[in-house]
C-alpha cells in the first residue's frame, strides 16, 4: 500500500466523496460512506458482502492505519483535513473515510438459518440513529439477519453506519417488500413471528421460541394493527403511566429475552 | 387563562425564550426550556418540584392545549411560528415552548426510599441523548431516583428532556459531586453498587438485589476501575467479539433484569 498525496479538492479521484450530505439523500448508485476509524477497520476486515473502493485519510491519522491498510487491494488518498473538509462539504475532523461498494444483497430467505433461528423485521423504521441502534444491538445479542421492508431507512447511511460501531456491515441484512411479505416468510421458514405490545403475555416468562422473527413497528404508531393481529404478542414489563421505550431499546430488551442461549457472559 | 398574543420578537416579555440554542451552552439560572406538546402536558401535569414561568404558543397549537392550560398560574403568550423562530433563532416547527423553573434540588440521600430500592448512578455522561434515554428507561423500569456526579450533562438541557420523553421532569434526580461519593451514599443507605462489565456474573442468574444502585459509566471508557473494584460487576451476555451495547441500551436491560417484581407486563 502506497499512499497517493491529494492536494486539489477537484481531483476527480476524489469524485466520491464530494458533496457528501447532499448525497446522503439521494443514494449513491451501490457505494456508502464509511466514517471514522472503527467503521473503516469493520469494513476491512472483510465480508463476502462489501468490498473497499478507496480510502482517503489525513496524514495525522496515517500512521495507526498503516498495518490495518497494508494489504489493501484499493487505493488510499491521503489529503489534509483541510482538502478533505473542502471535498466532503464539511468539516472531517476525524480524517478518515472510506467508499465501499455494496455487493449484491442476499435473498431473504437465505439468511434464514436451519436450526435455531433469531431475526428481526423492521417496518417503517425512518429514524437513521434507532436503525444503527438496532443493527448495533442485533450484533451483541446475536441475531441471524435484519430484514427490512421497504419503508425502513438505509442500514448503510452514513450516521447509521457509525451508530451502529460499524456492525451494520457485519449482520447480514435484506429487504423485503411489505411488511406482510415478512409474515410470508415466517410461514414459509417456520419462524414464530414475535411483536412487542403492552397488552401481550409478559416476556419475563415466555417459553423458549427455537425460532423467532422480532418485529419492531416505527416509533409512535407502532406496527400497523393487521401485522400485530397476526404475531405473538409480547410485553415488556413497564411502569404504570409508561406506554413505551424507545424502539432500540425495547428490541434490545427482547433480543436479550428471546436469545437465551445463544450468547454467554464472559 | 387568557393567551397574551405578543407580535414583536424583541418584547422583553419573551426574553427567556431568546437566543435558544447559544443559551442552552451556558445553562438559565434556575430555568429550563420545554419544548413540544409531548413535554409540555408532562410539565403541566404537575410535580413537587418544577414549575411553569411562561408558556409561548403558535395560534395552530393553542386549540389543542387550552384544556390542558386552562388552570395554568403563569403567563400563556401567543405568537406567530414566524415570532417564535425570530425570538429563539431557529424555527420553532412544533410551535410549543416553555420556560420552567427548576426548584430547589432534592438532596441524594433523600431520594433513597426503606425497602426495596433501584436506584441509577450516572459517572462521566457527557452525552445528551444518552441521559434522556437513561431517564426514559429509569421511568419505564420503575427507578426511584438517578443520581447524578458533577461530570454528567444536564437531564434539563432542552435536548435531553426531549429525548427522555418528558421523563427527566418526573423521575426525581439530584447531583452528587463525584463517583466515590456514589459508593460512599451506597454504605450509608445499604445499596449494593452494580456495575456492568464483560467480566461480571451472568446478570440473567443472578439473584434479586432488593436494594441496589446500578452505576453507568461514559460510552467508550466506561466506570473508572477504583469504581469498577468497589461494585458487584454484572453482566449481560453478548456474542463473541461484541464488545460493548450503547449505555443507555446496556442500562435499560441491566434495569429491565434489576428492576424484577417492580413493574408488571399488562
Amino acid at each position: 500500500m502506497t499512499p497517493i498525496p491529494i492536494d486539489d479538492p477537484a481531483d476527480p479521484r476524489l469524485a466520491a466523496y464530494t458533496r457528501m450530505r447532499e448525497r446522503d439523500l439521494v443514494g449513491r448508485e451501490g457505494r456508502f460512506i464509511a466514517e471514522g476509524e472503527v467503521v473503516l477497520r469493520v469494513l476491512l476486515s472483510g465480508s463476502a458482502r462489501f468490498r473497499v473502493e478507496s480510502v482517503l485519510v489525513s496524514p495525522e491519522r496515517l500512521p495507526g492505519l498503516e498495518r490495518a491498510l497494508a494489504h489493501l487491494d484499493a487505493p488510499v488518498y491521503l489529503a489534509s483535513k483541510a482538502v478533505m473538509g473542502a471535498v466532503a462539504g464539511f468539516p472531517i475532523h476525524r480524517g478518515v473515510l472510506a467508499v465501499g461498494l455494496r455487493g449484491p444483497e442476499p435473498a431473504p430467505d437465505a439468511l434464514v438459518p436451519a436450526g435455531p433461528a433469531l431475526l428481526l423485521g423492521l417496518v417503517g423504521l425512518a429514524n437513521h440513529d434507532n436503525v444503527g441502534g438496532i443493527f448495533r444491538n442485533a450484533a451483541a445479542f446475536g441475531a441471524d439477519a435484519v430484514l427490512l421492508d421497504s419503508e425502513t431507512c438505509d442500514p448503510l447511511y452514513r450516521k447509521a453506519i457509525r451508530v451502529s460501531a460499524g456492525t451494520s456491515l457485519t449482520v447480514p441484512f435484506a429487504r423485503v417488500p411489505t411488511g406482510d411479505e415478512l409474515l410470508a416468510l415466517c410461514e414459509r421458514c417456520a419462524l414464530t413471528p414475535v411483536a412487542l405490545s403492552p397488552r401481550g403475555e409478559d416476556i419475563t416468562t415466555l417459553p423458549p421460541l427455537p425460532r423467532a422473527l422480532l418485529l419492531l413497528g416505527t416509533e409512535g404508531p407502532g406496527l400497523p394493527e393487521a401485522m400485530m393481529a397476526r404475531a405473538r404478542r409480547v410485553a415488556i414489563p413497564m411502569a404504570p403511566g409508561v406506554d413505551s421505550l424507545n424502539v432500540a431499546v425495547a428490541g434490545a430488551v427482547a433480543l436479550h429475552r428471546l436469545g437465551g442461549g445463544r450468547v454467554a457472559a464472559g
